[in-house]
């Protein structure tokens, strides 16, 4: 026996027969002797025309009122859900985000949960009832209603796991699992079976995007298990666990890809305390995140070419303010280039394996592929790439860490 | 500078482009210097639509979680409504029913409401802001969403008039006013400047359902003057108001029918103390509602004929009903009759006027109605003829009565 909540994204709620096949498979879970809450998404496509007509409605609008309208999807499959569990002949009852509460701050559209209290659902869960909650929404500390930003019931769920100590946290998807790299350009990308916390940022991070970001970060910080799995087979997935958890580690889990990165070359540079401040602040201040940066040390210690990225979304702002400041940074001129990629090596074996990153150096060297830009952290090598390449990179990374299926 | 609750059903705000109609109008009354509230029915066809689901997840369902589905239609128009405003330039909020709170009874899907604190809504108006209400929800004593039944949106627009203690409010709908009879029928129907509450209940309850029974009923009790108006012309509607406020009152205010009820006739009934006690007791008990009865003097004192209506739809159950118990009743034989119309002349200057009653049976008469039943009230009296002579009788009478447009 144990306490699960167990998440349903909008494909699975999609209409009212597969919110049954949903039911049905929560009455199995629960007739397993489990303790059982759901979390659920809007119907898929609910939010899209929500969001529509918020839009049509005003181009600017007050994102208090945005998340009045687009909280209401939530709101109608944590009904449908319960009347469906009921009709199965499970106790249910659904909540919504200001009746538990689910509270959060007051930054409306992409809320932060700021606390959950889980005592009234551990007490309906003991006595066999299933709560049903209404994902994506809270109640920001004015009493009104917010949303916690697209995806954001990934974050419900494992919030709410989080509050009412569950002893694992199911994500239903459209995917079985989390694999090695993308099924779609390398055909032998295997399922994996367990990765860790740290893996799966980096995994969502760059591309990979099974699980929003910040549930993953949730999960981390309170250690909640979390396991994603398909709505669609009765196969396990891929538990997300704590390294500890994991027994026998492989050095790299995974490839990661993504196209949405810009490359941006500053050359000379004046070399002088103050100046990356100089440039980056600016960014930070226009809300255009910054990812890898490399600057080399300089020749003659006066000037140098400082290359950095930027997703391709921000690239023509970003480029506009830094033009704007060239006399002031004192730059000779600015190199932008959109074609590029960037594959990533993950894996928290890393740490304590030398050679990974010259393997990665090797592998796309003896494909022909320039390397543009190199940055690492504690889990993960990344280069930038031509973006023509990325197919070729990732498919040769793959076969060289010994990723392929059999 | 008047302080007026303004309603908007379902077809004035069936898309963006009359929802922007509907803010383009509040912005008018509000830049004439009134305050102003508004309350918003959900759009065309969501309501319909939700609980098509909730049909389809389970025939019989907890209505407590019907009403966390059919509720989220009102919510997405309350947000939609007030963005269009701010867009408009006009200080605009949103509030659902648990915000305020519309506090209800726990009778779901039919709630009623138990009270309304104006306090915060008067301070915002007072300042300018116009408070965009979700019409139709509330609250339950458990902190449940709970909806006030179909129509309910008038209901909650003139609750929210009596709270705010506002001047008027108005009902924009899709018809102009409330006419003195049917215009489909009679041609020279005329709208109505002004209807009293007892009046516009008769009409509302024999078929002319401009407006939801109960919302006249608060009205009456509250003393909310009503006005009843199109939302796609900017003609003065019908005022629904205290009798003391219409100085000429016409004798006959209107014709109503109603093709929704059934004839049952008992023939041959014990004539009896506690008789008719034992035949309408298991009818109400099956929620059967019984309208027009009548029982004449029995000519030997033992035995009568028992004639009454019920709505058509309740007929078979009602025939069912007294089939069973003929032993006990001690009635000779049922005859129904599902082939009548009820038509009613309405007015409440008719208290004071005798001869009403005997220009309707001389008018019909004239056309070779028969009349089958006749029920009167202080304001109405009402006759049963055979269907196929609904309109003819409706024309009739309206001529009758002087109720035809010059």
């Amino acid at each position: 026996m144990a306490r699960i909540v167990v998440k349903f994204g909008g494909t699975s709620v999609a209409d009212i027969e597969r919110i049954k096949s949903v039911a049905a498979r929560v009455k199995r879970i629960v007739d397993q002797g489990n303790e059982v809450a759901v979390v659920v998404s809007a119907m898929a496509g609910a939010t899209n025309q929500l969001v529509q007509w918020v839009r049509e409605a005003a181009t600017l609008h007050d994102a208090r009122e945005y998340d009045v309208v687009v909280a209401s999807g939530e709101q109608v499959t944590a009904g449908l859900v319960a009347i469906a569990l009921q009709e199965a002949g499970v106790d249910a009852r659904s909540w919504l985000g200001w009746q538990i509460p689910v509270r959060t701050d007051g930054a409306h559209g992409k809320a932060r949960i700021a606390g959950i209290d889980g005592d009234a659902l551990i007490a309906r869960m003991a006595r066999g009832q299933v709560p049903v909650v209404a994902g994506f929404q809270g109640i920001g500390p004015e009493g009104r209603v917010t949303t916690l930003g697209r995806g954001g019931s990934d974050t419900s769920a494992v919030a709410l796991a989080a509050a009412v100590r569950a002893d694992r946290c199911d994500i239903y998807t459209d995917v079985d699992g989390v694999y090695t790299t993308d099924p779609r350009i390398v055909a032998k990308a295997r399922k994996l079976n367990k990765i860790t916390y740290e893996e799966m940022l980096e995994l969502a991070s760059v591309g990979a995007k099974v699980l929003q970001t910040r549930s993953v970060e949730i999960a981390m910080n309170h250690g909640v298990r979390v396991q994603v799995l398909s709505s669609f087979t009765d196969e396990p997935g891929t538990l997300v666990v704590d390294e500890g958890e994991i027994v026998e580690q492989e050095v790299v889990s995974g490839i990661a890809y993504s196209r949405d990165e810009a490359k941006i070359t500053l050359i000379k540079v004046a070399d002088r305390p103050g100046v990356a401040a100089a440039i980056f602040g600016p960014l930070a201040d226009a809300n255009v995140n910054v990812d890898m940066i490399v600057q080399n040390v300089s020749e003659d210690g006066r000037a140098t070419d400082l290359t950095f990225t930027v997703s391709k979304a921000d690239y023509d702002r970003a480029v506009q303010i830094l033009e704007a400041r060239r006399a002031s940074l004192g730059f000779d001129r600015l190199v932008g280039d959109k074609n590029v990629a960037k594959i990533s090596v993950i894996g928290v074996g890393m740490r304590s394996h030398a050679g990974i990153a010259l393997r990665m150096f090797t592998a796309l060297a003896e494909k022909g592929i320039n390397i543009q830009v190199i940055s690492t952290s504690e889990i993960k090598v990344s280069v930038l790439v031509a973006e023509e390449y990325t197919e070729l990179a990732v498919r040769a990374l793959h076969t060289a860490y010994g990723l392929d299926a059999a």
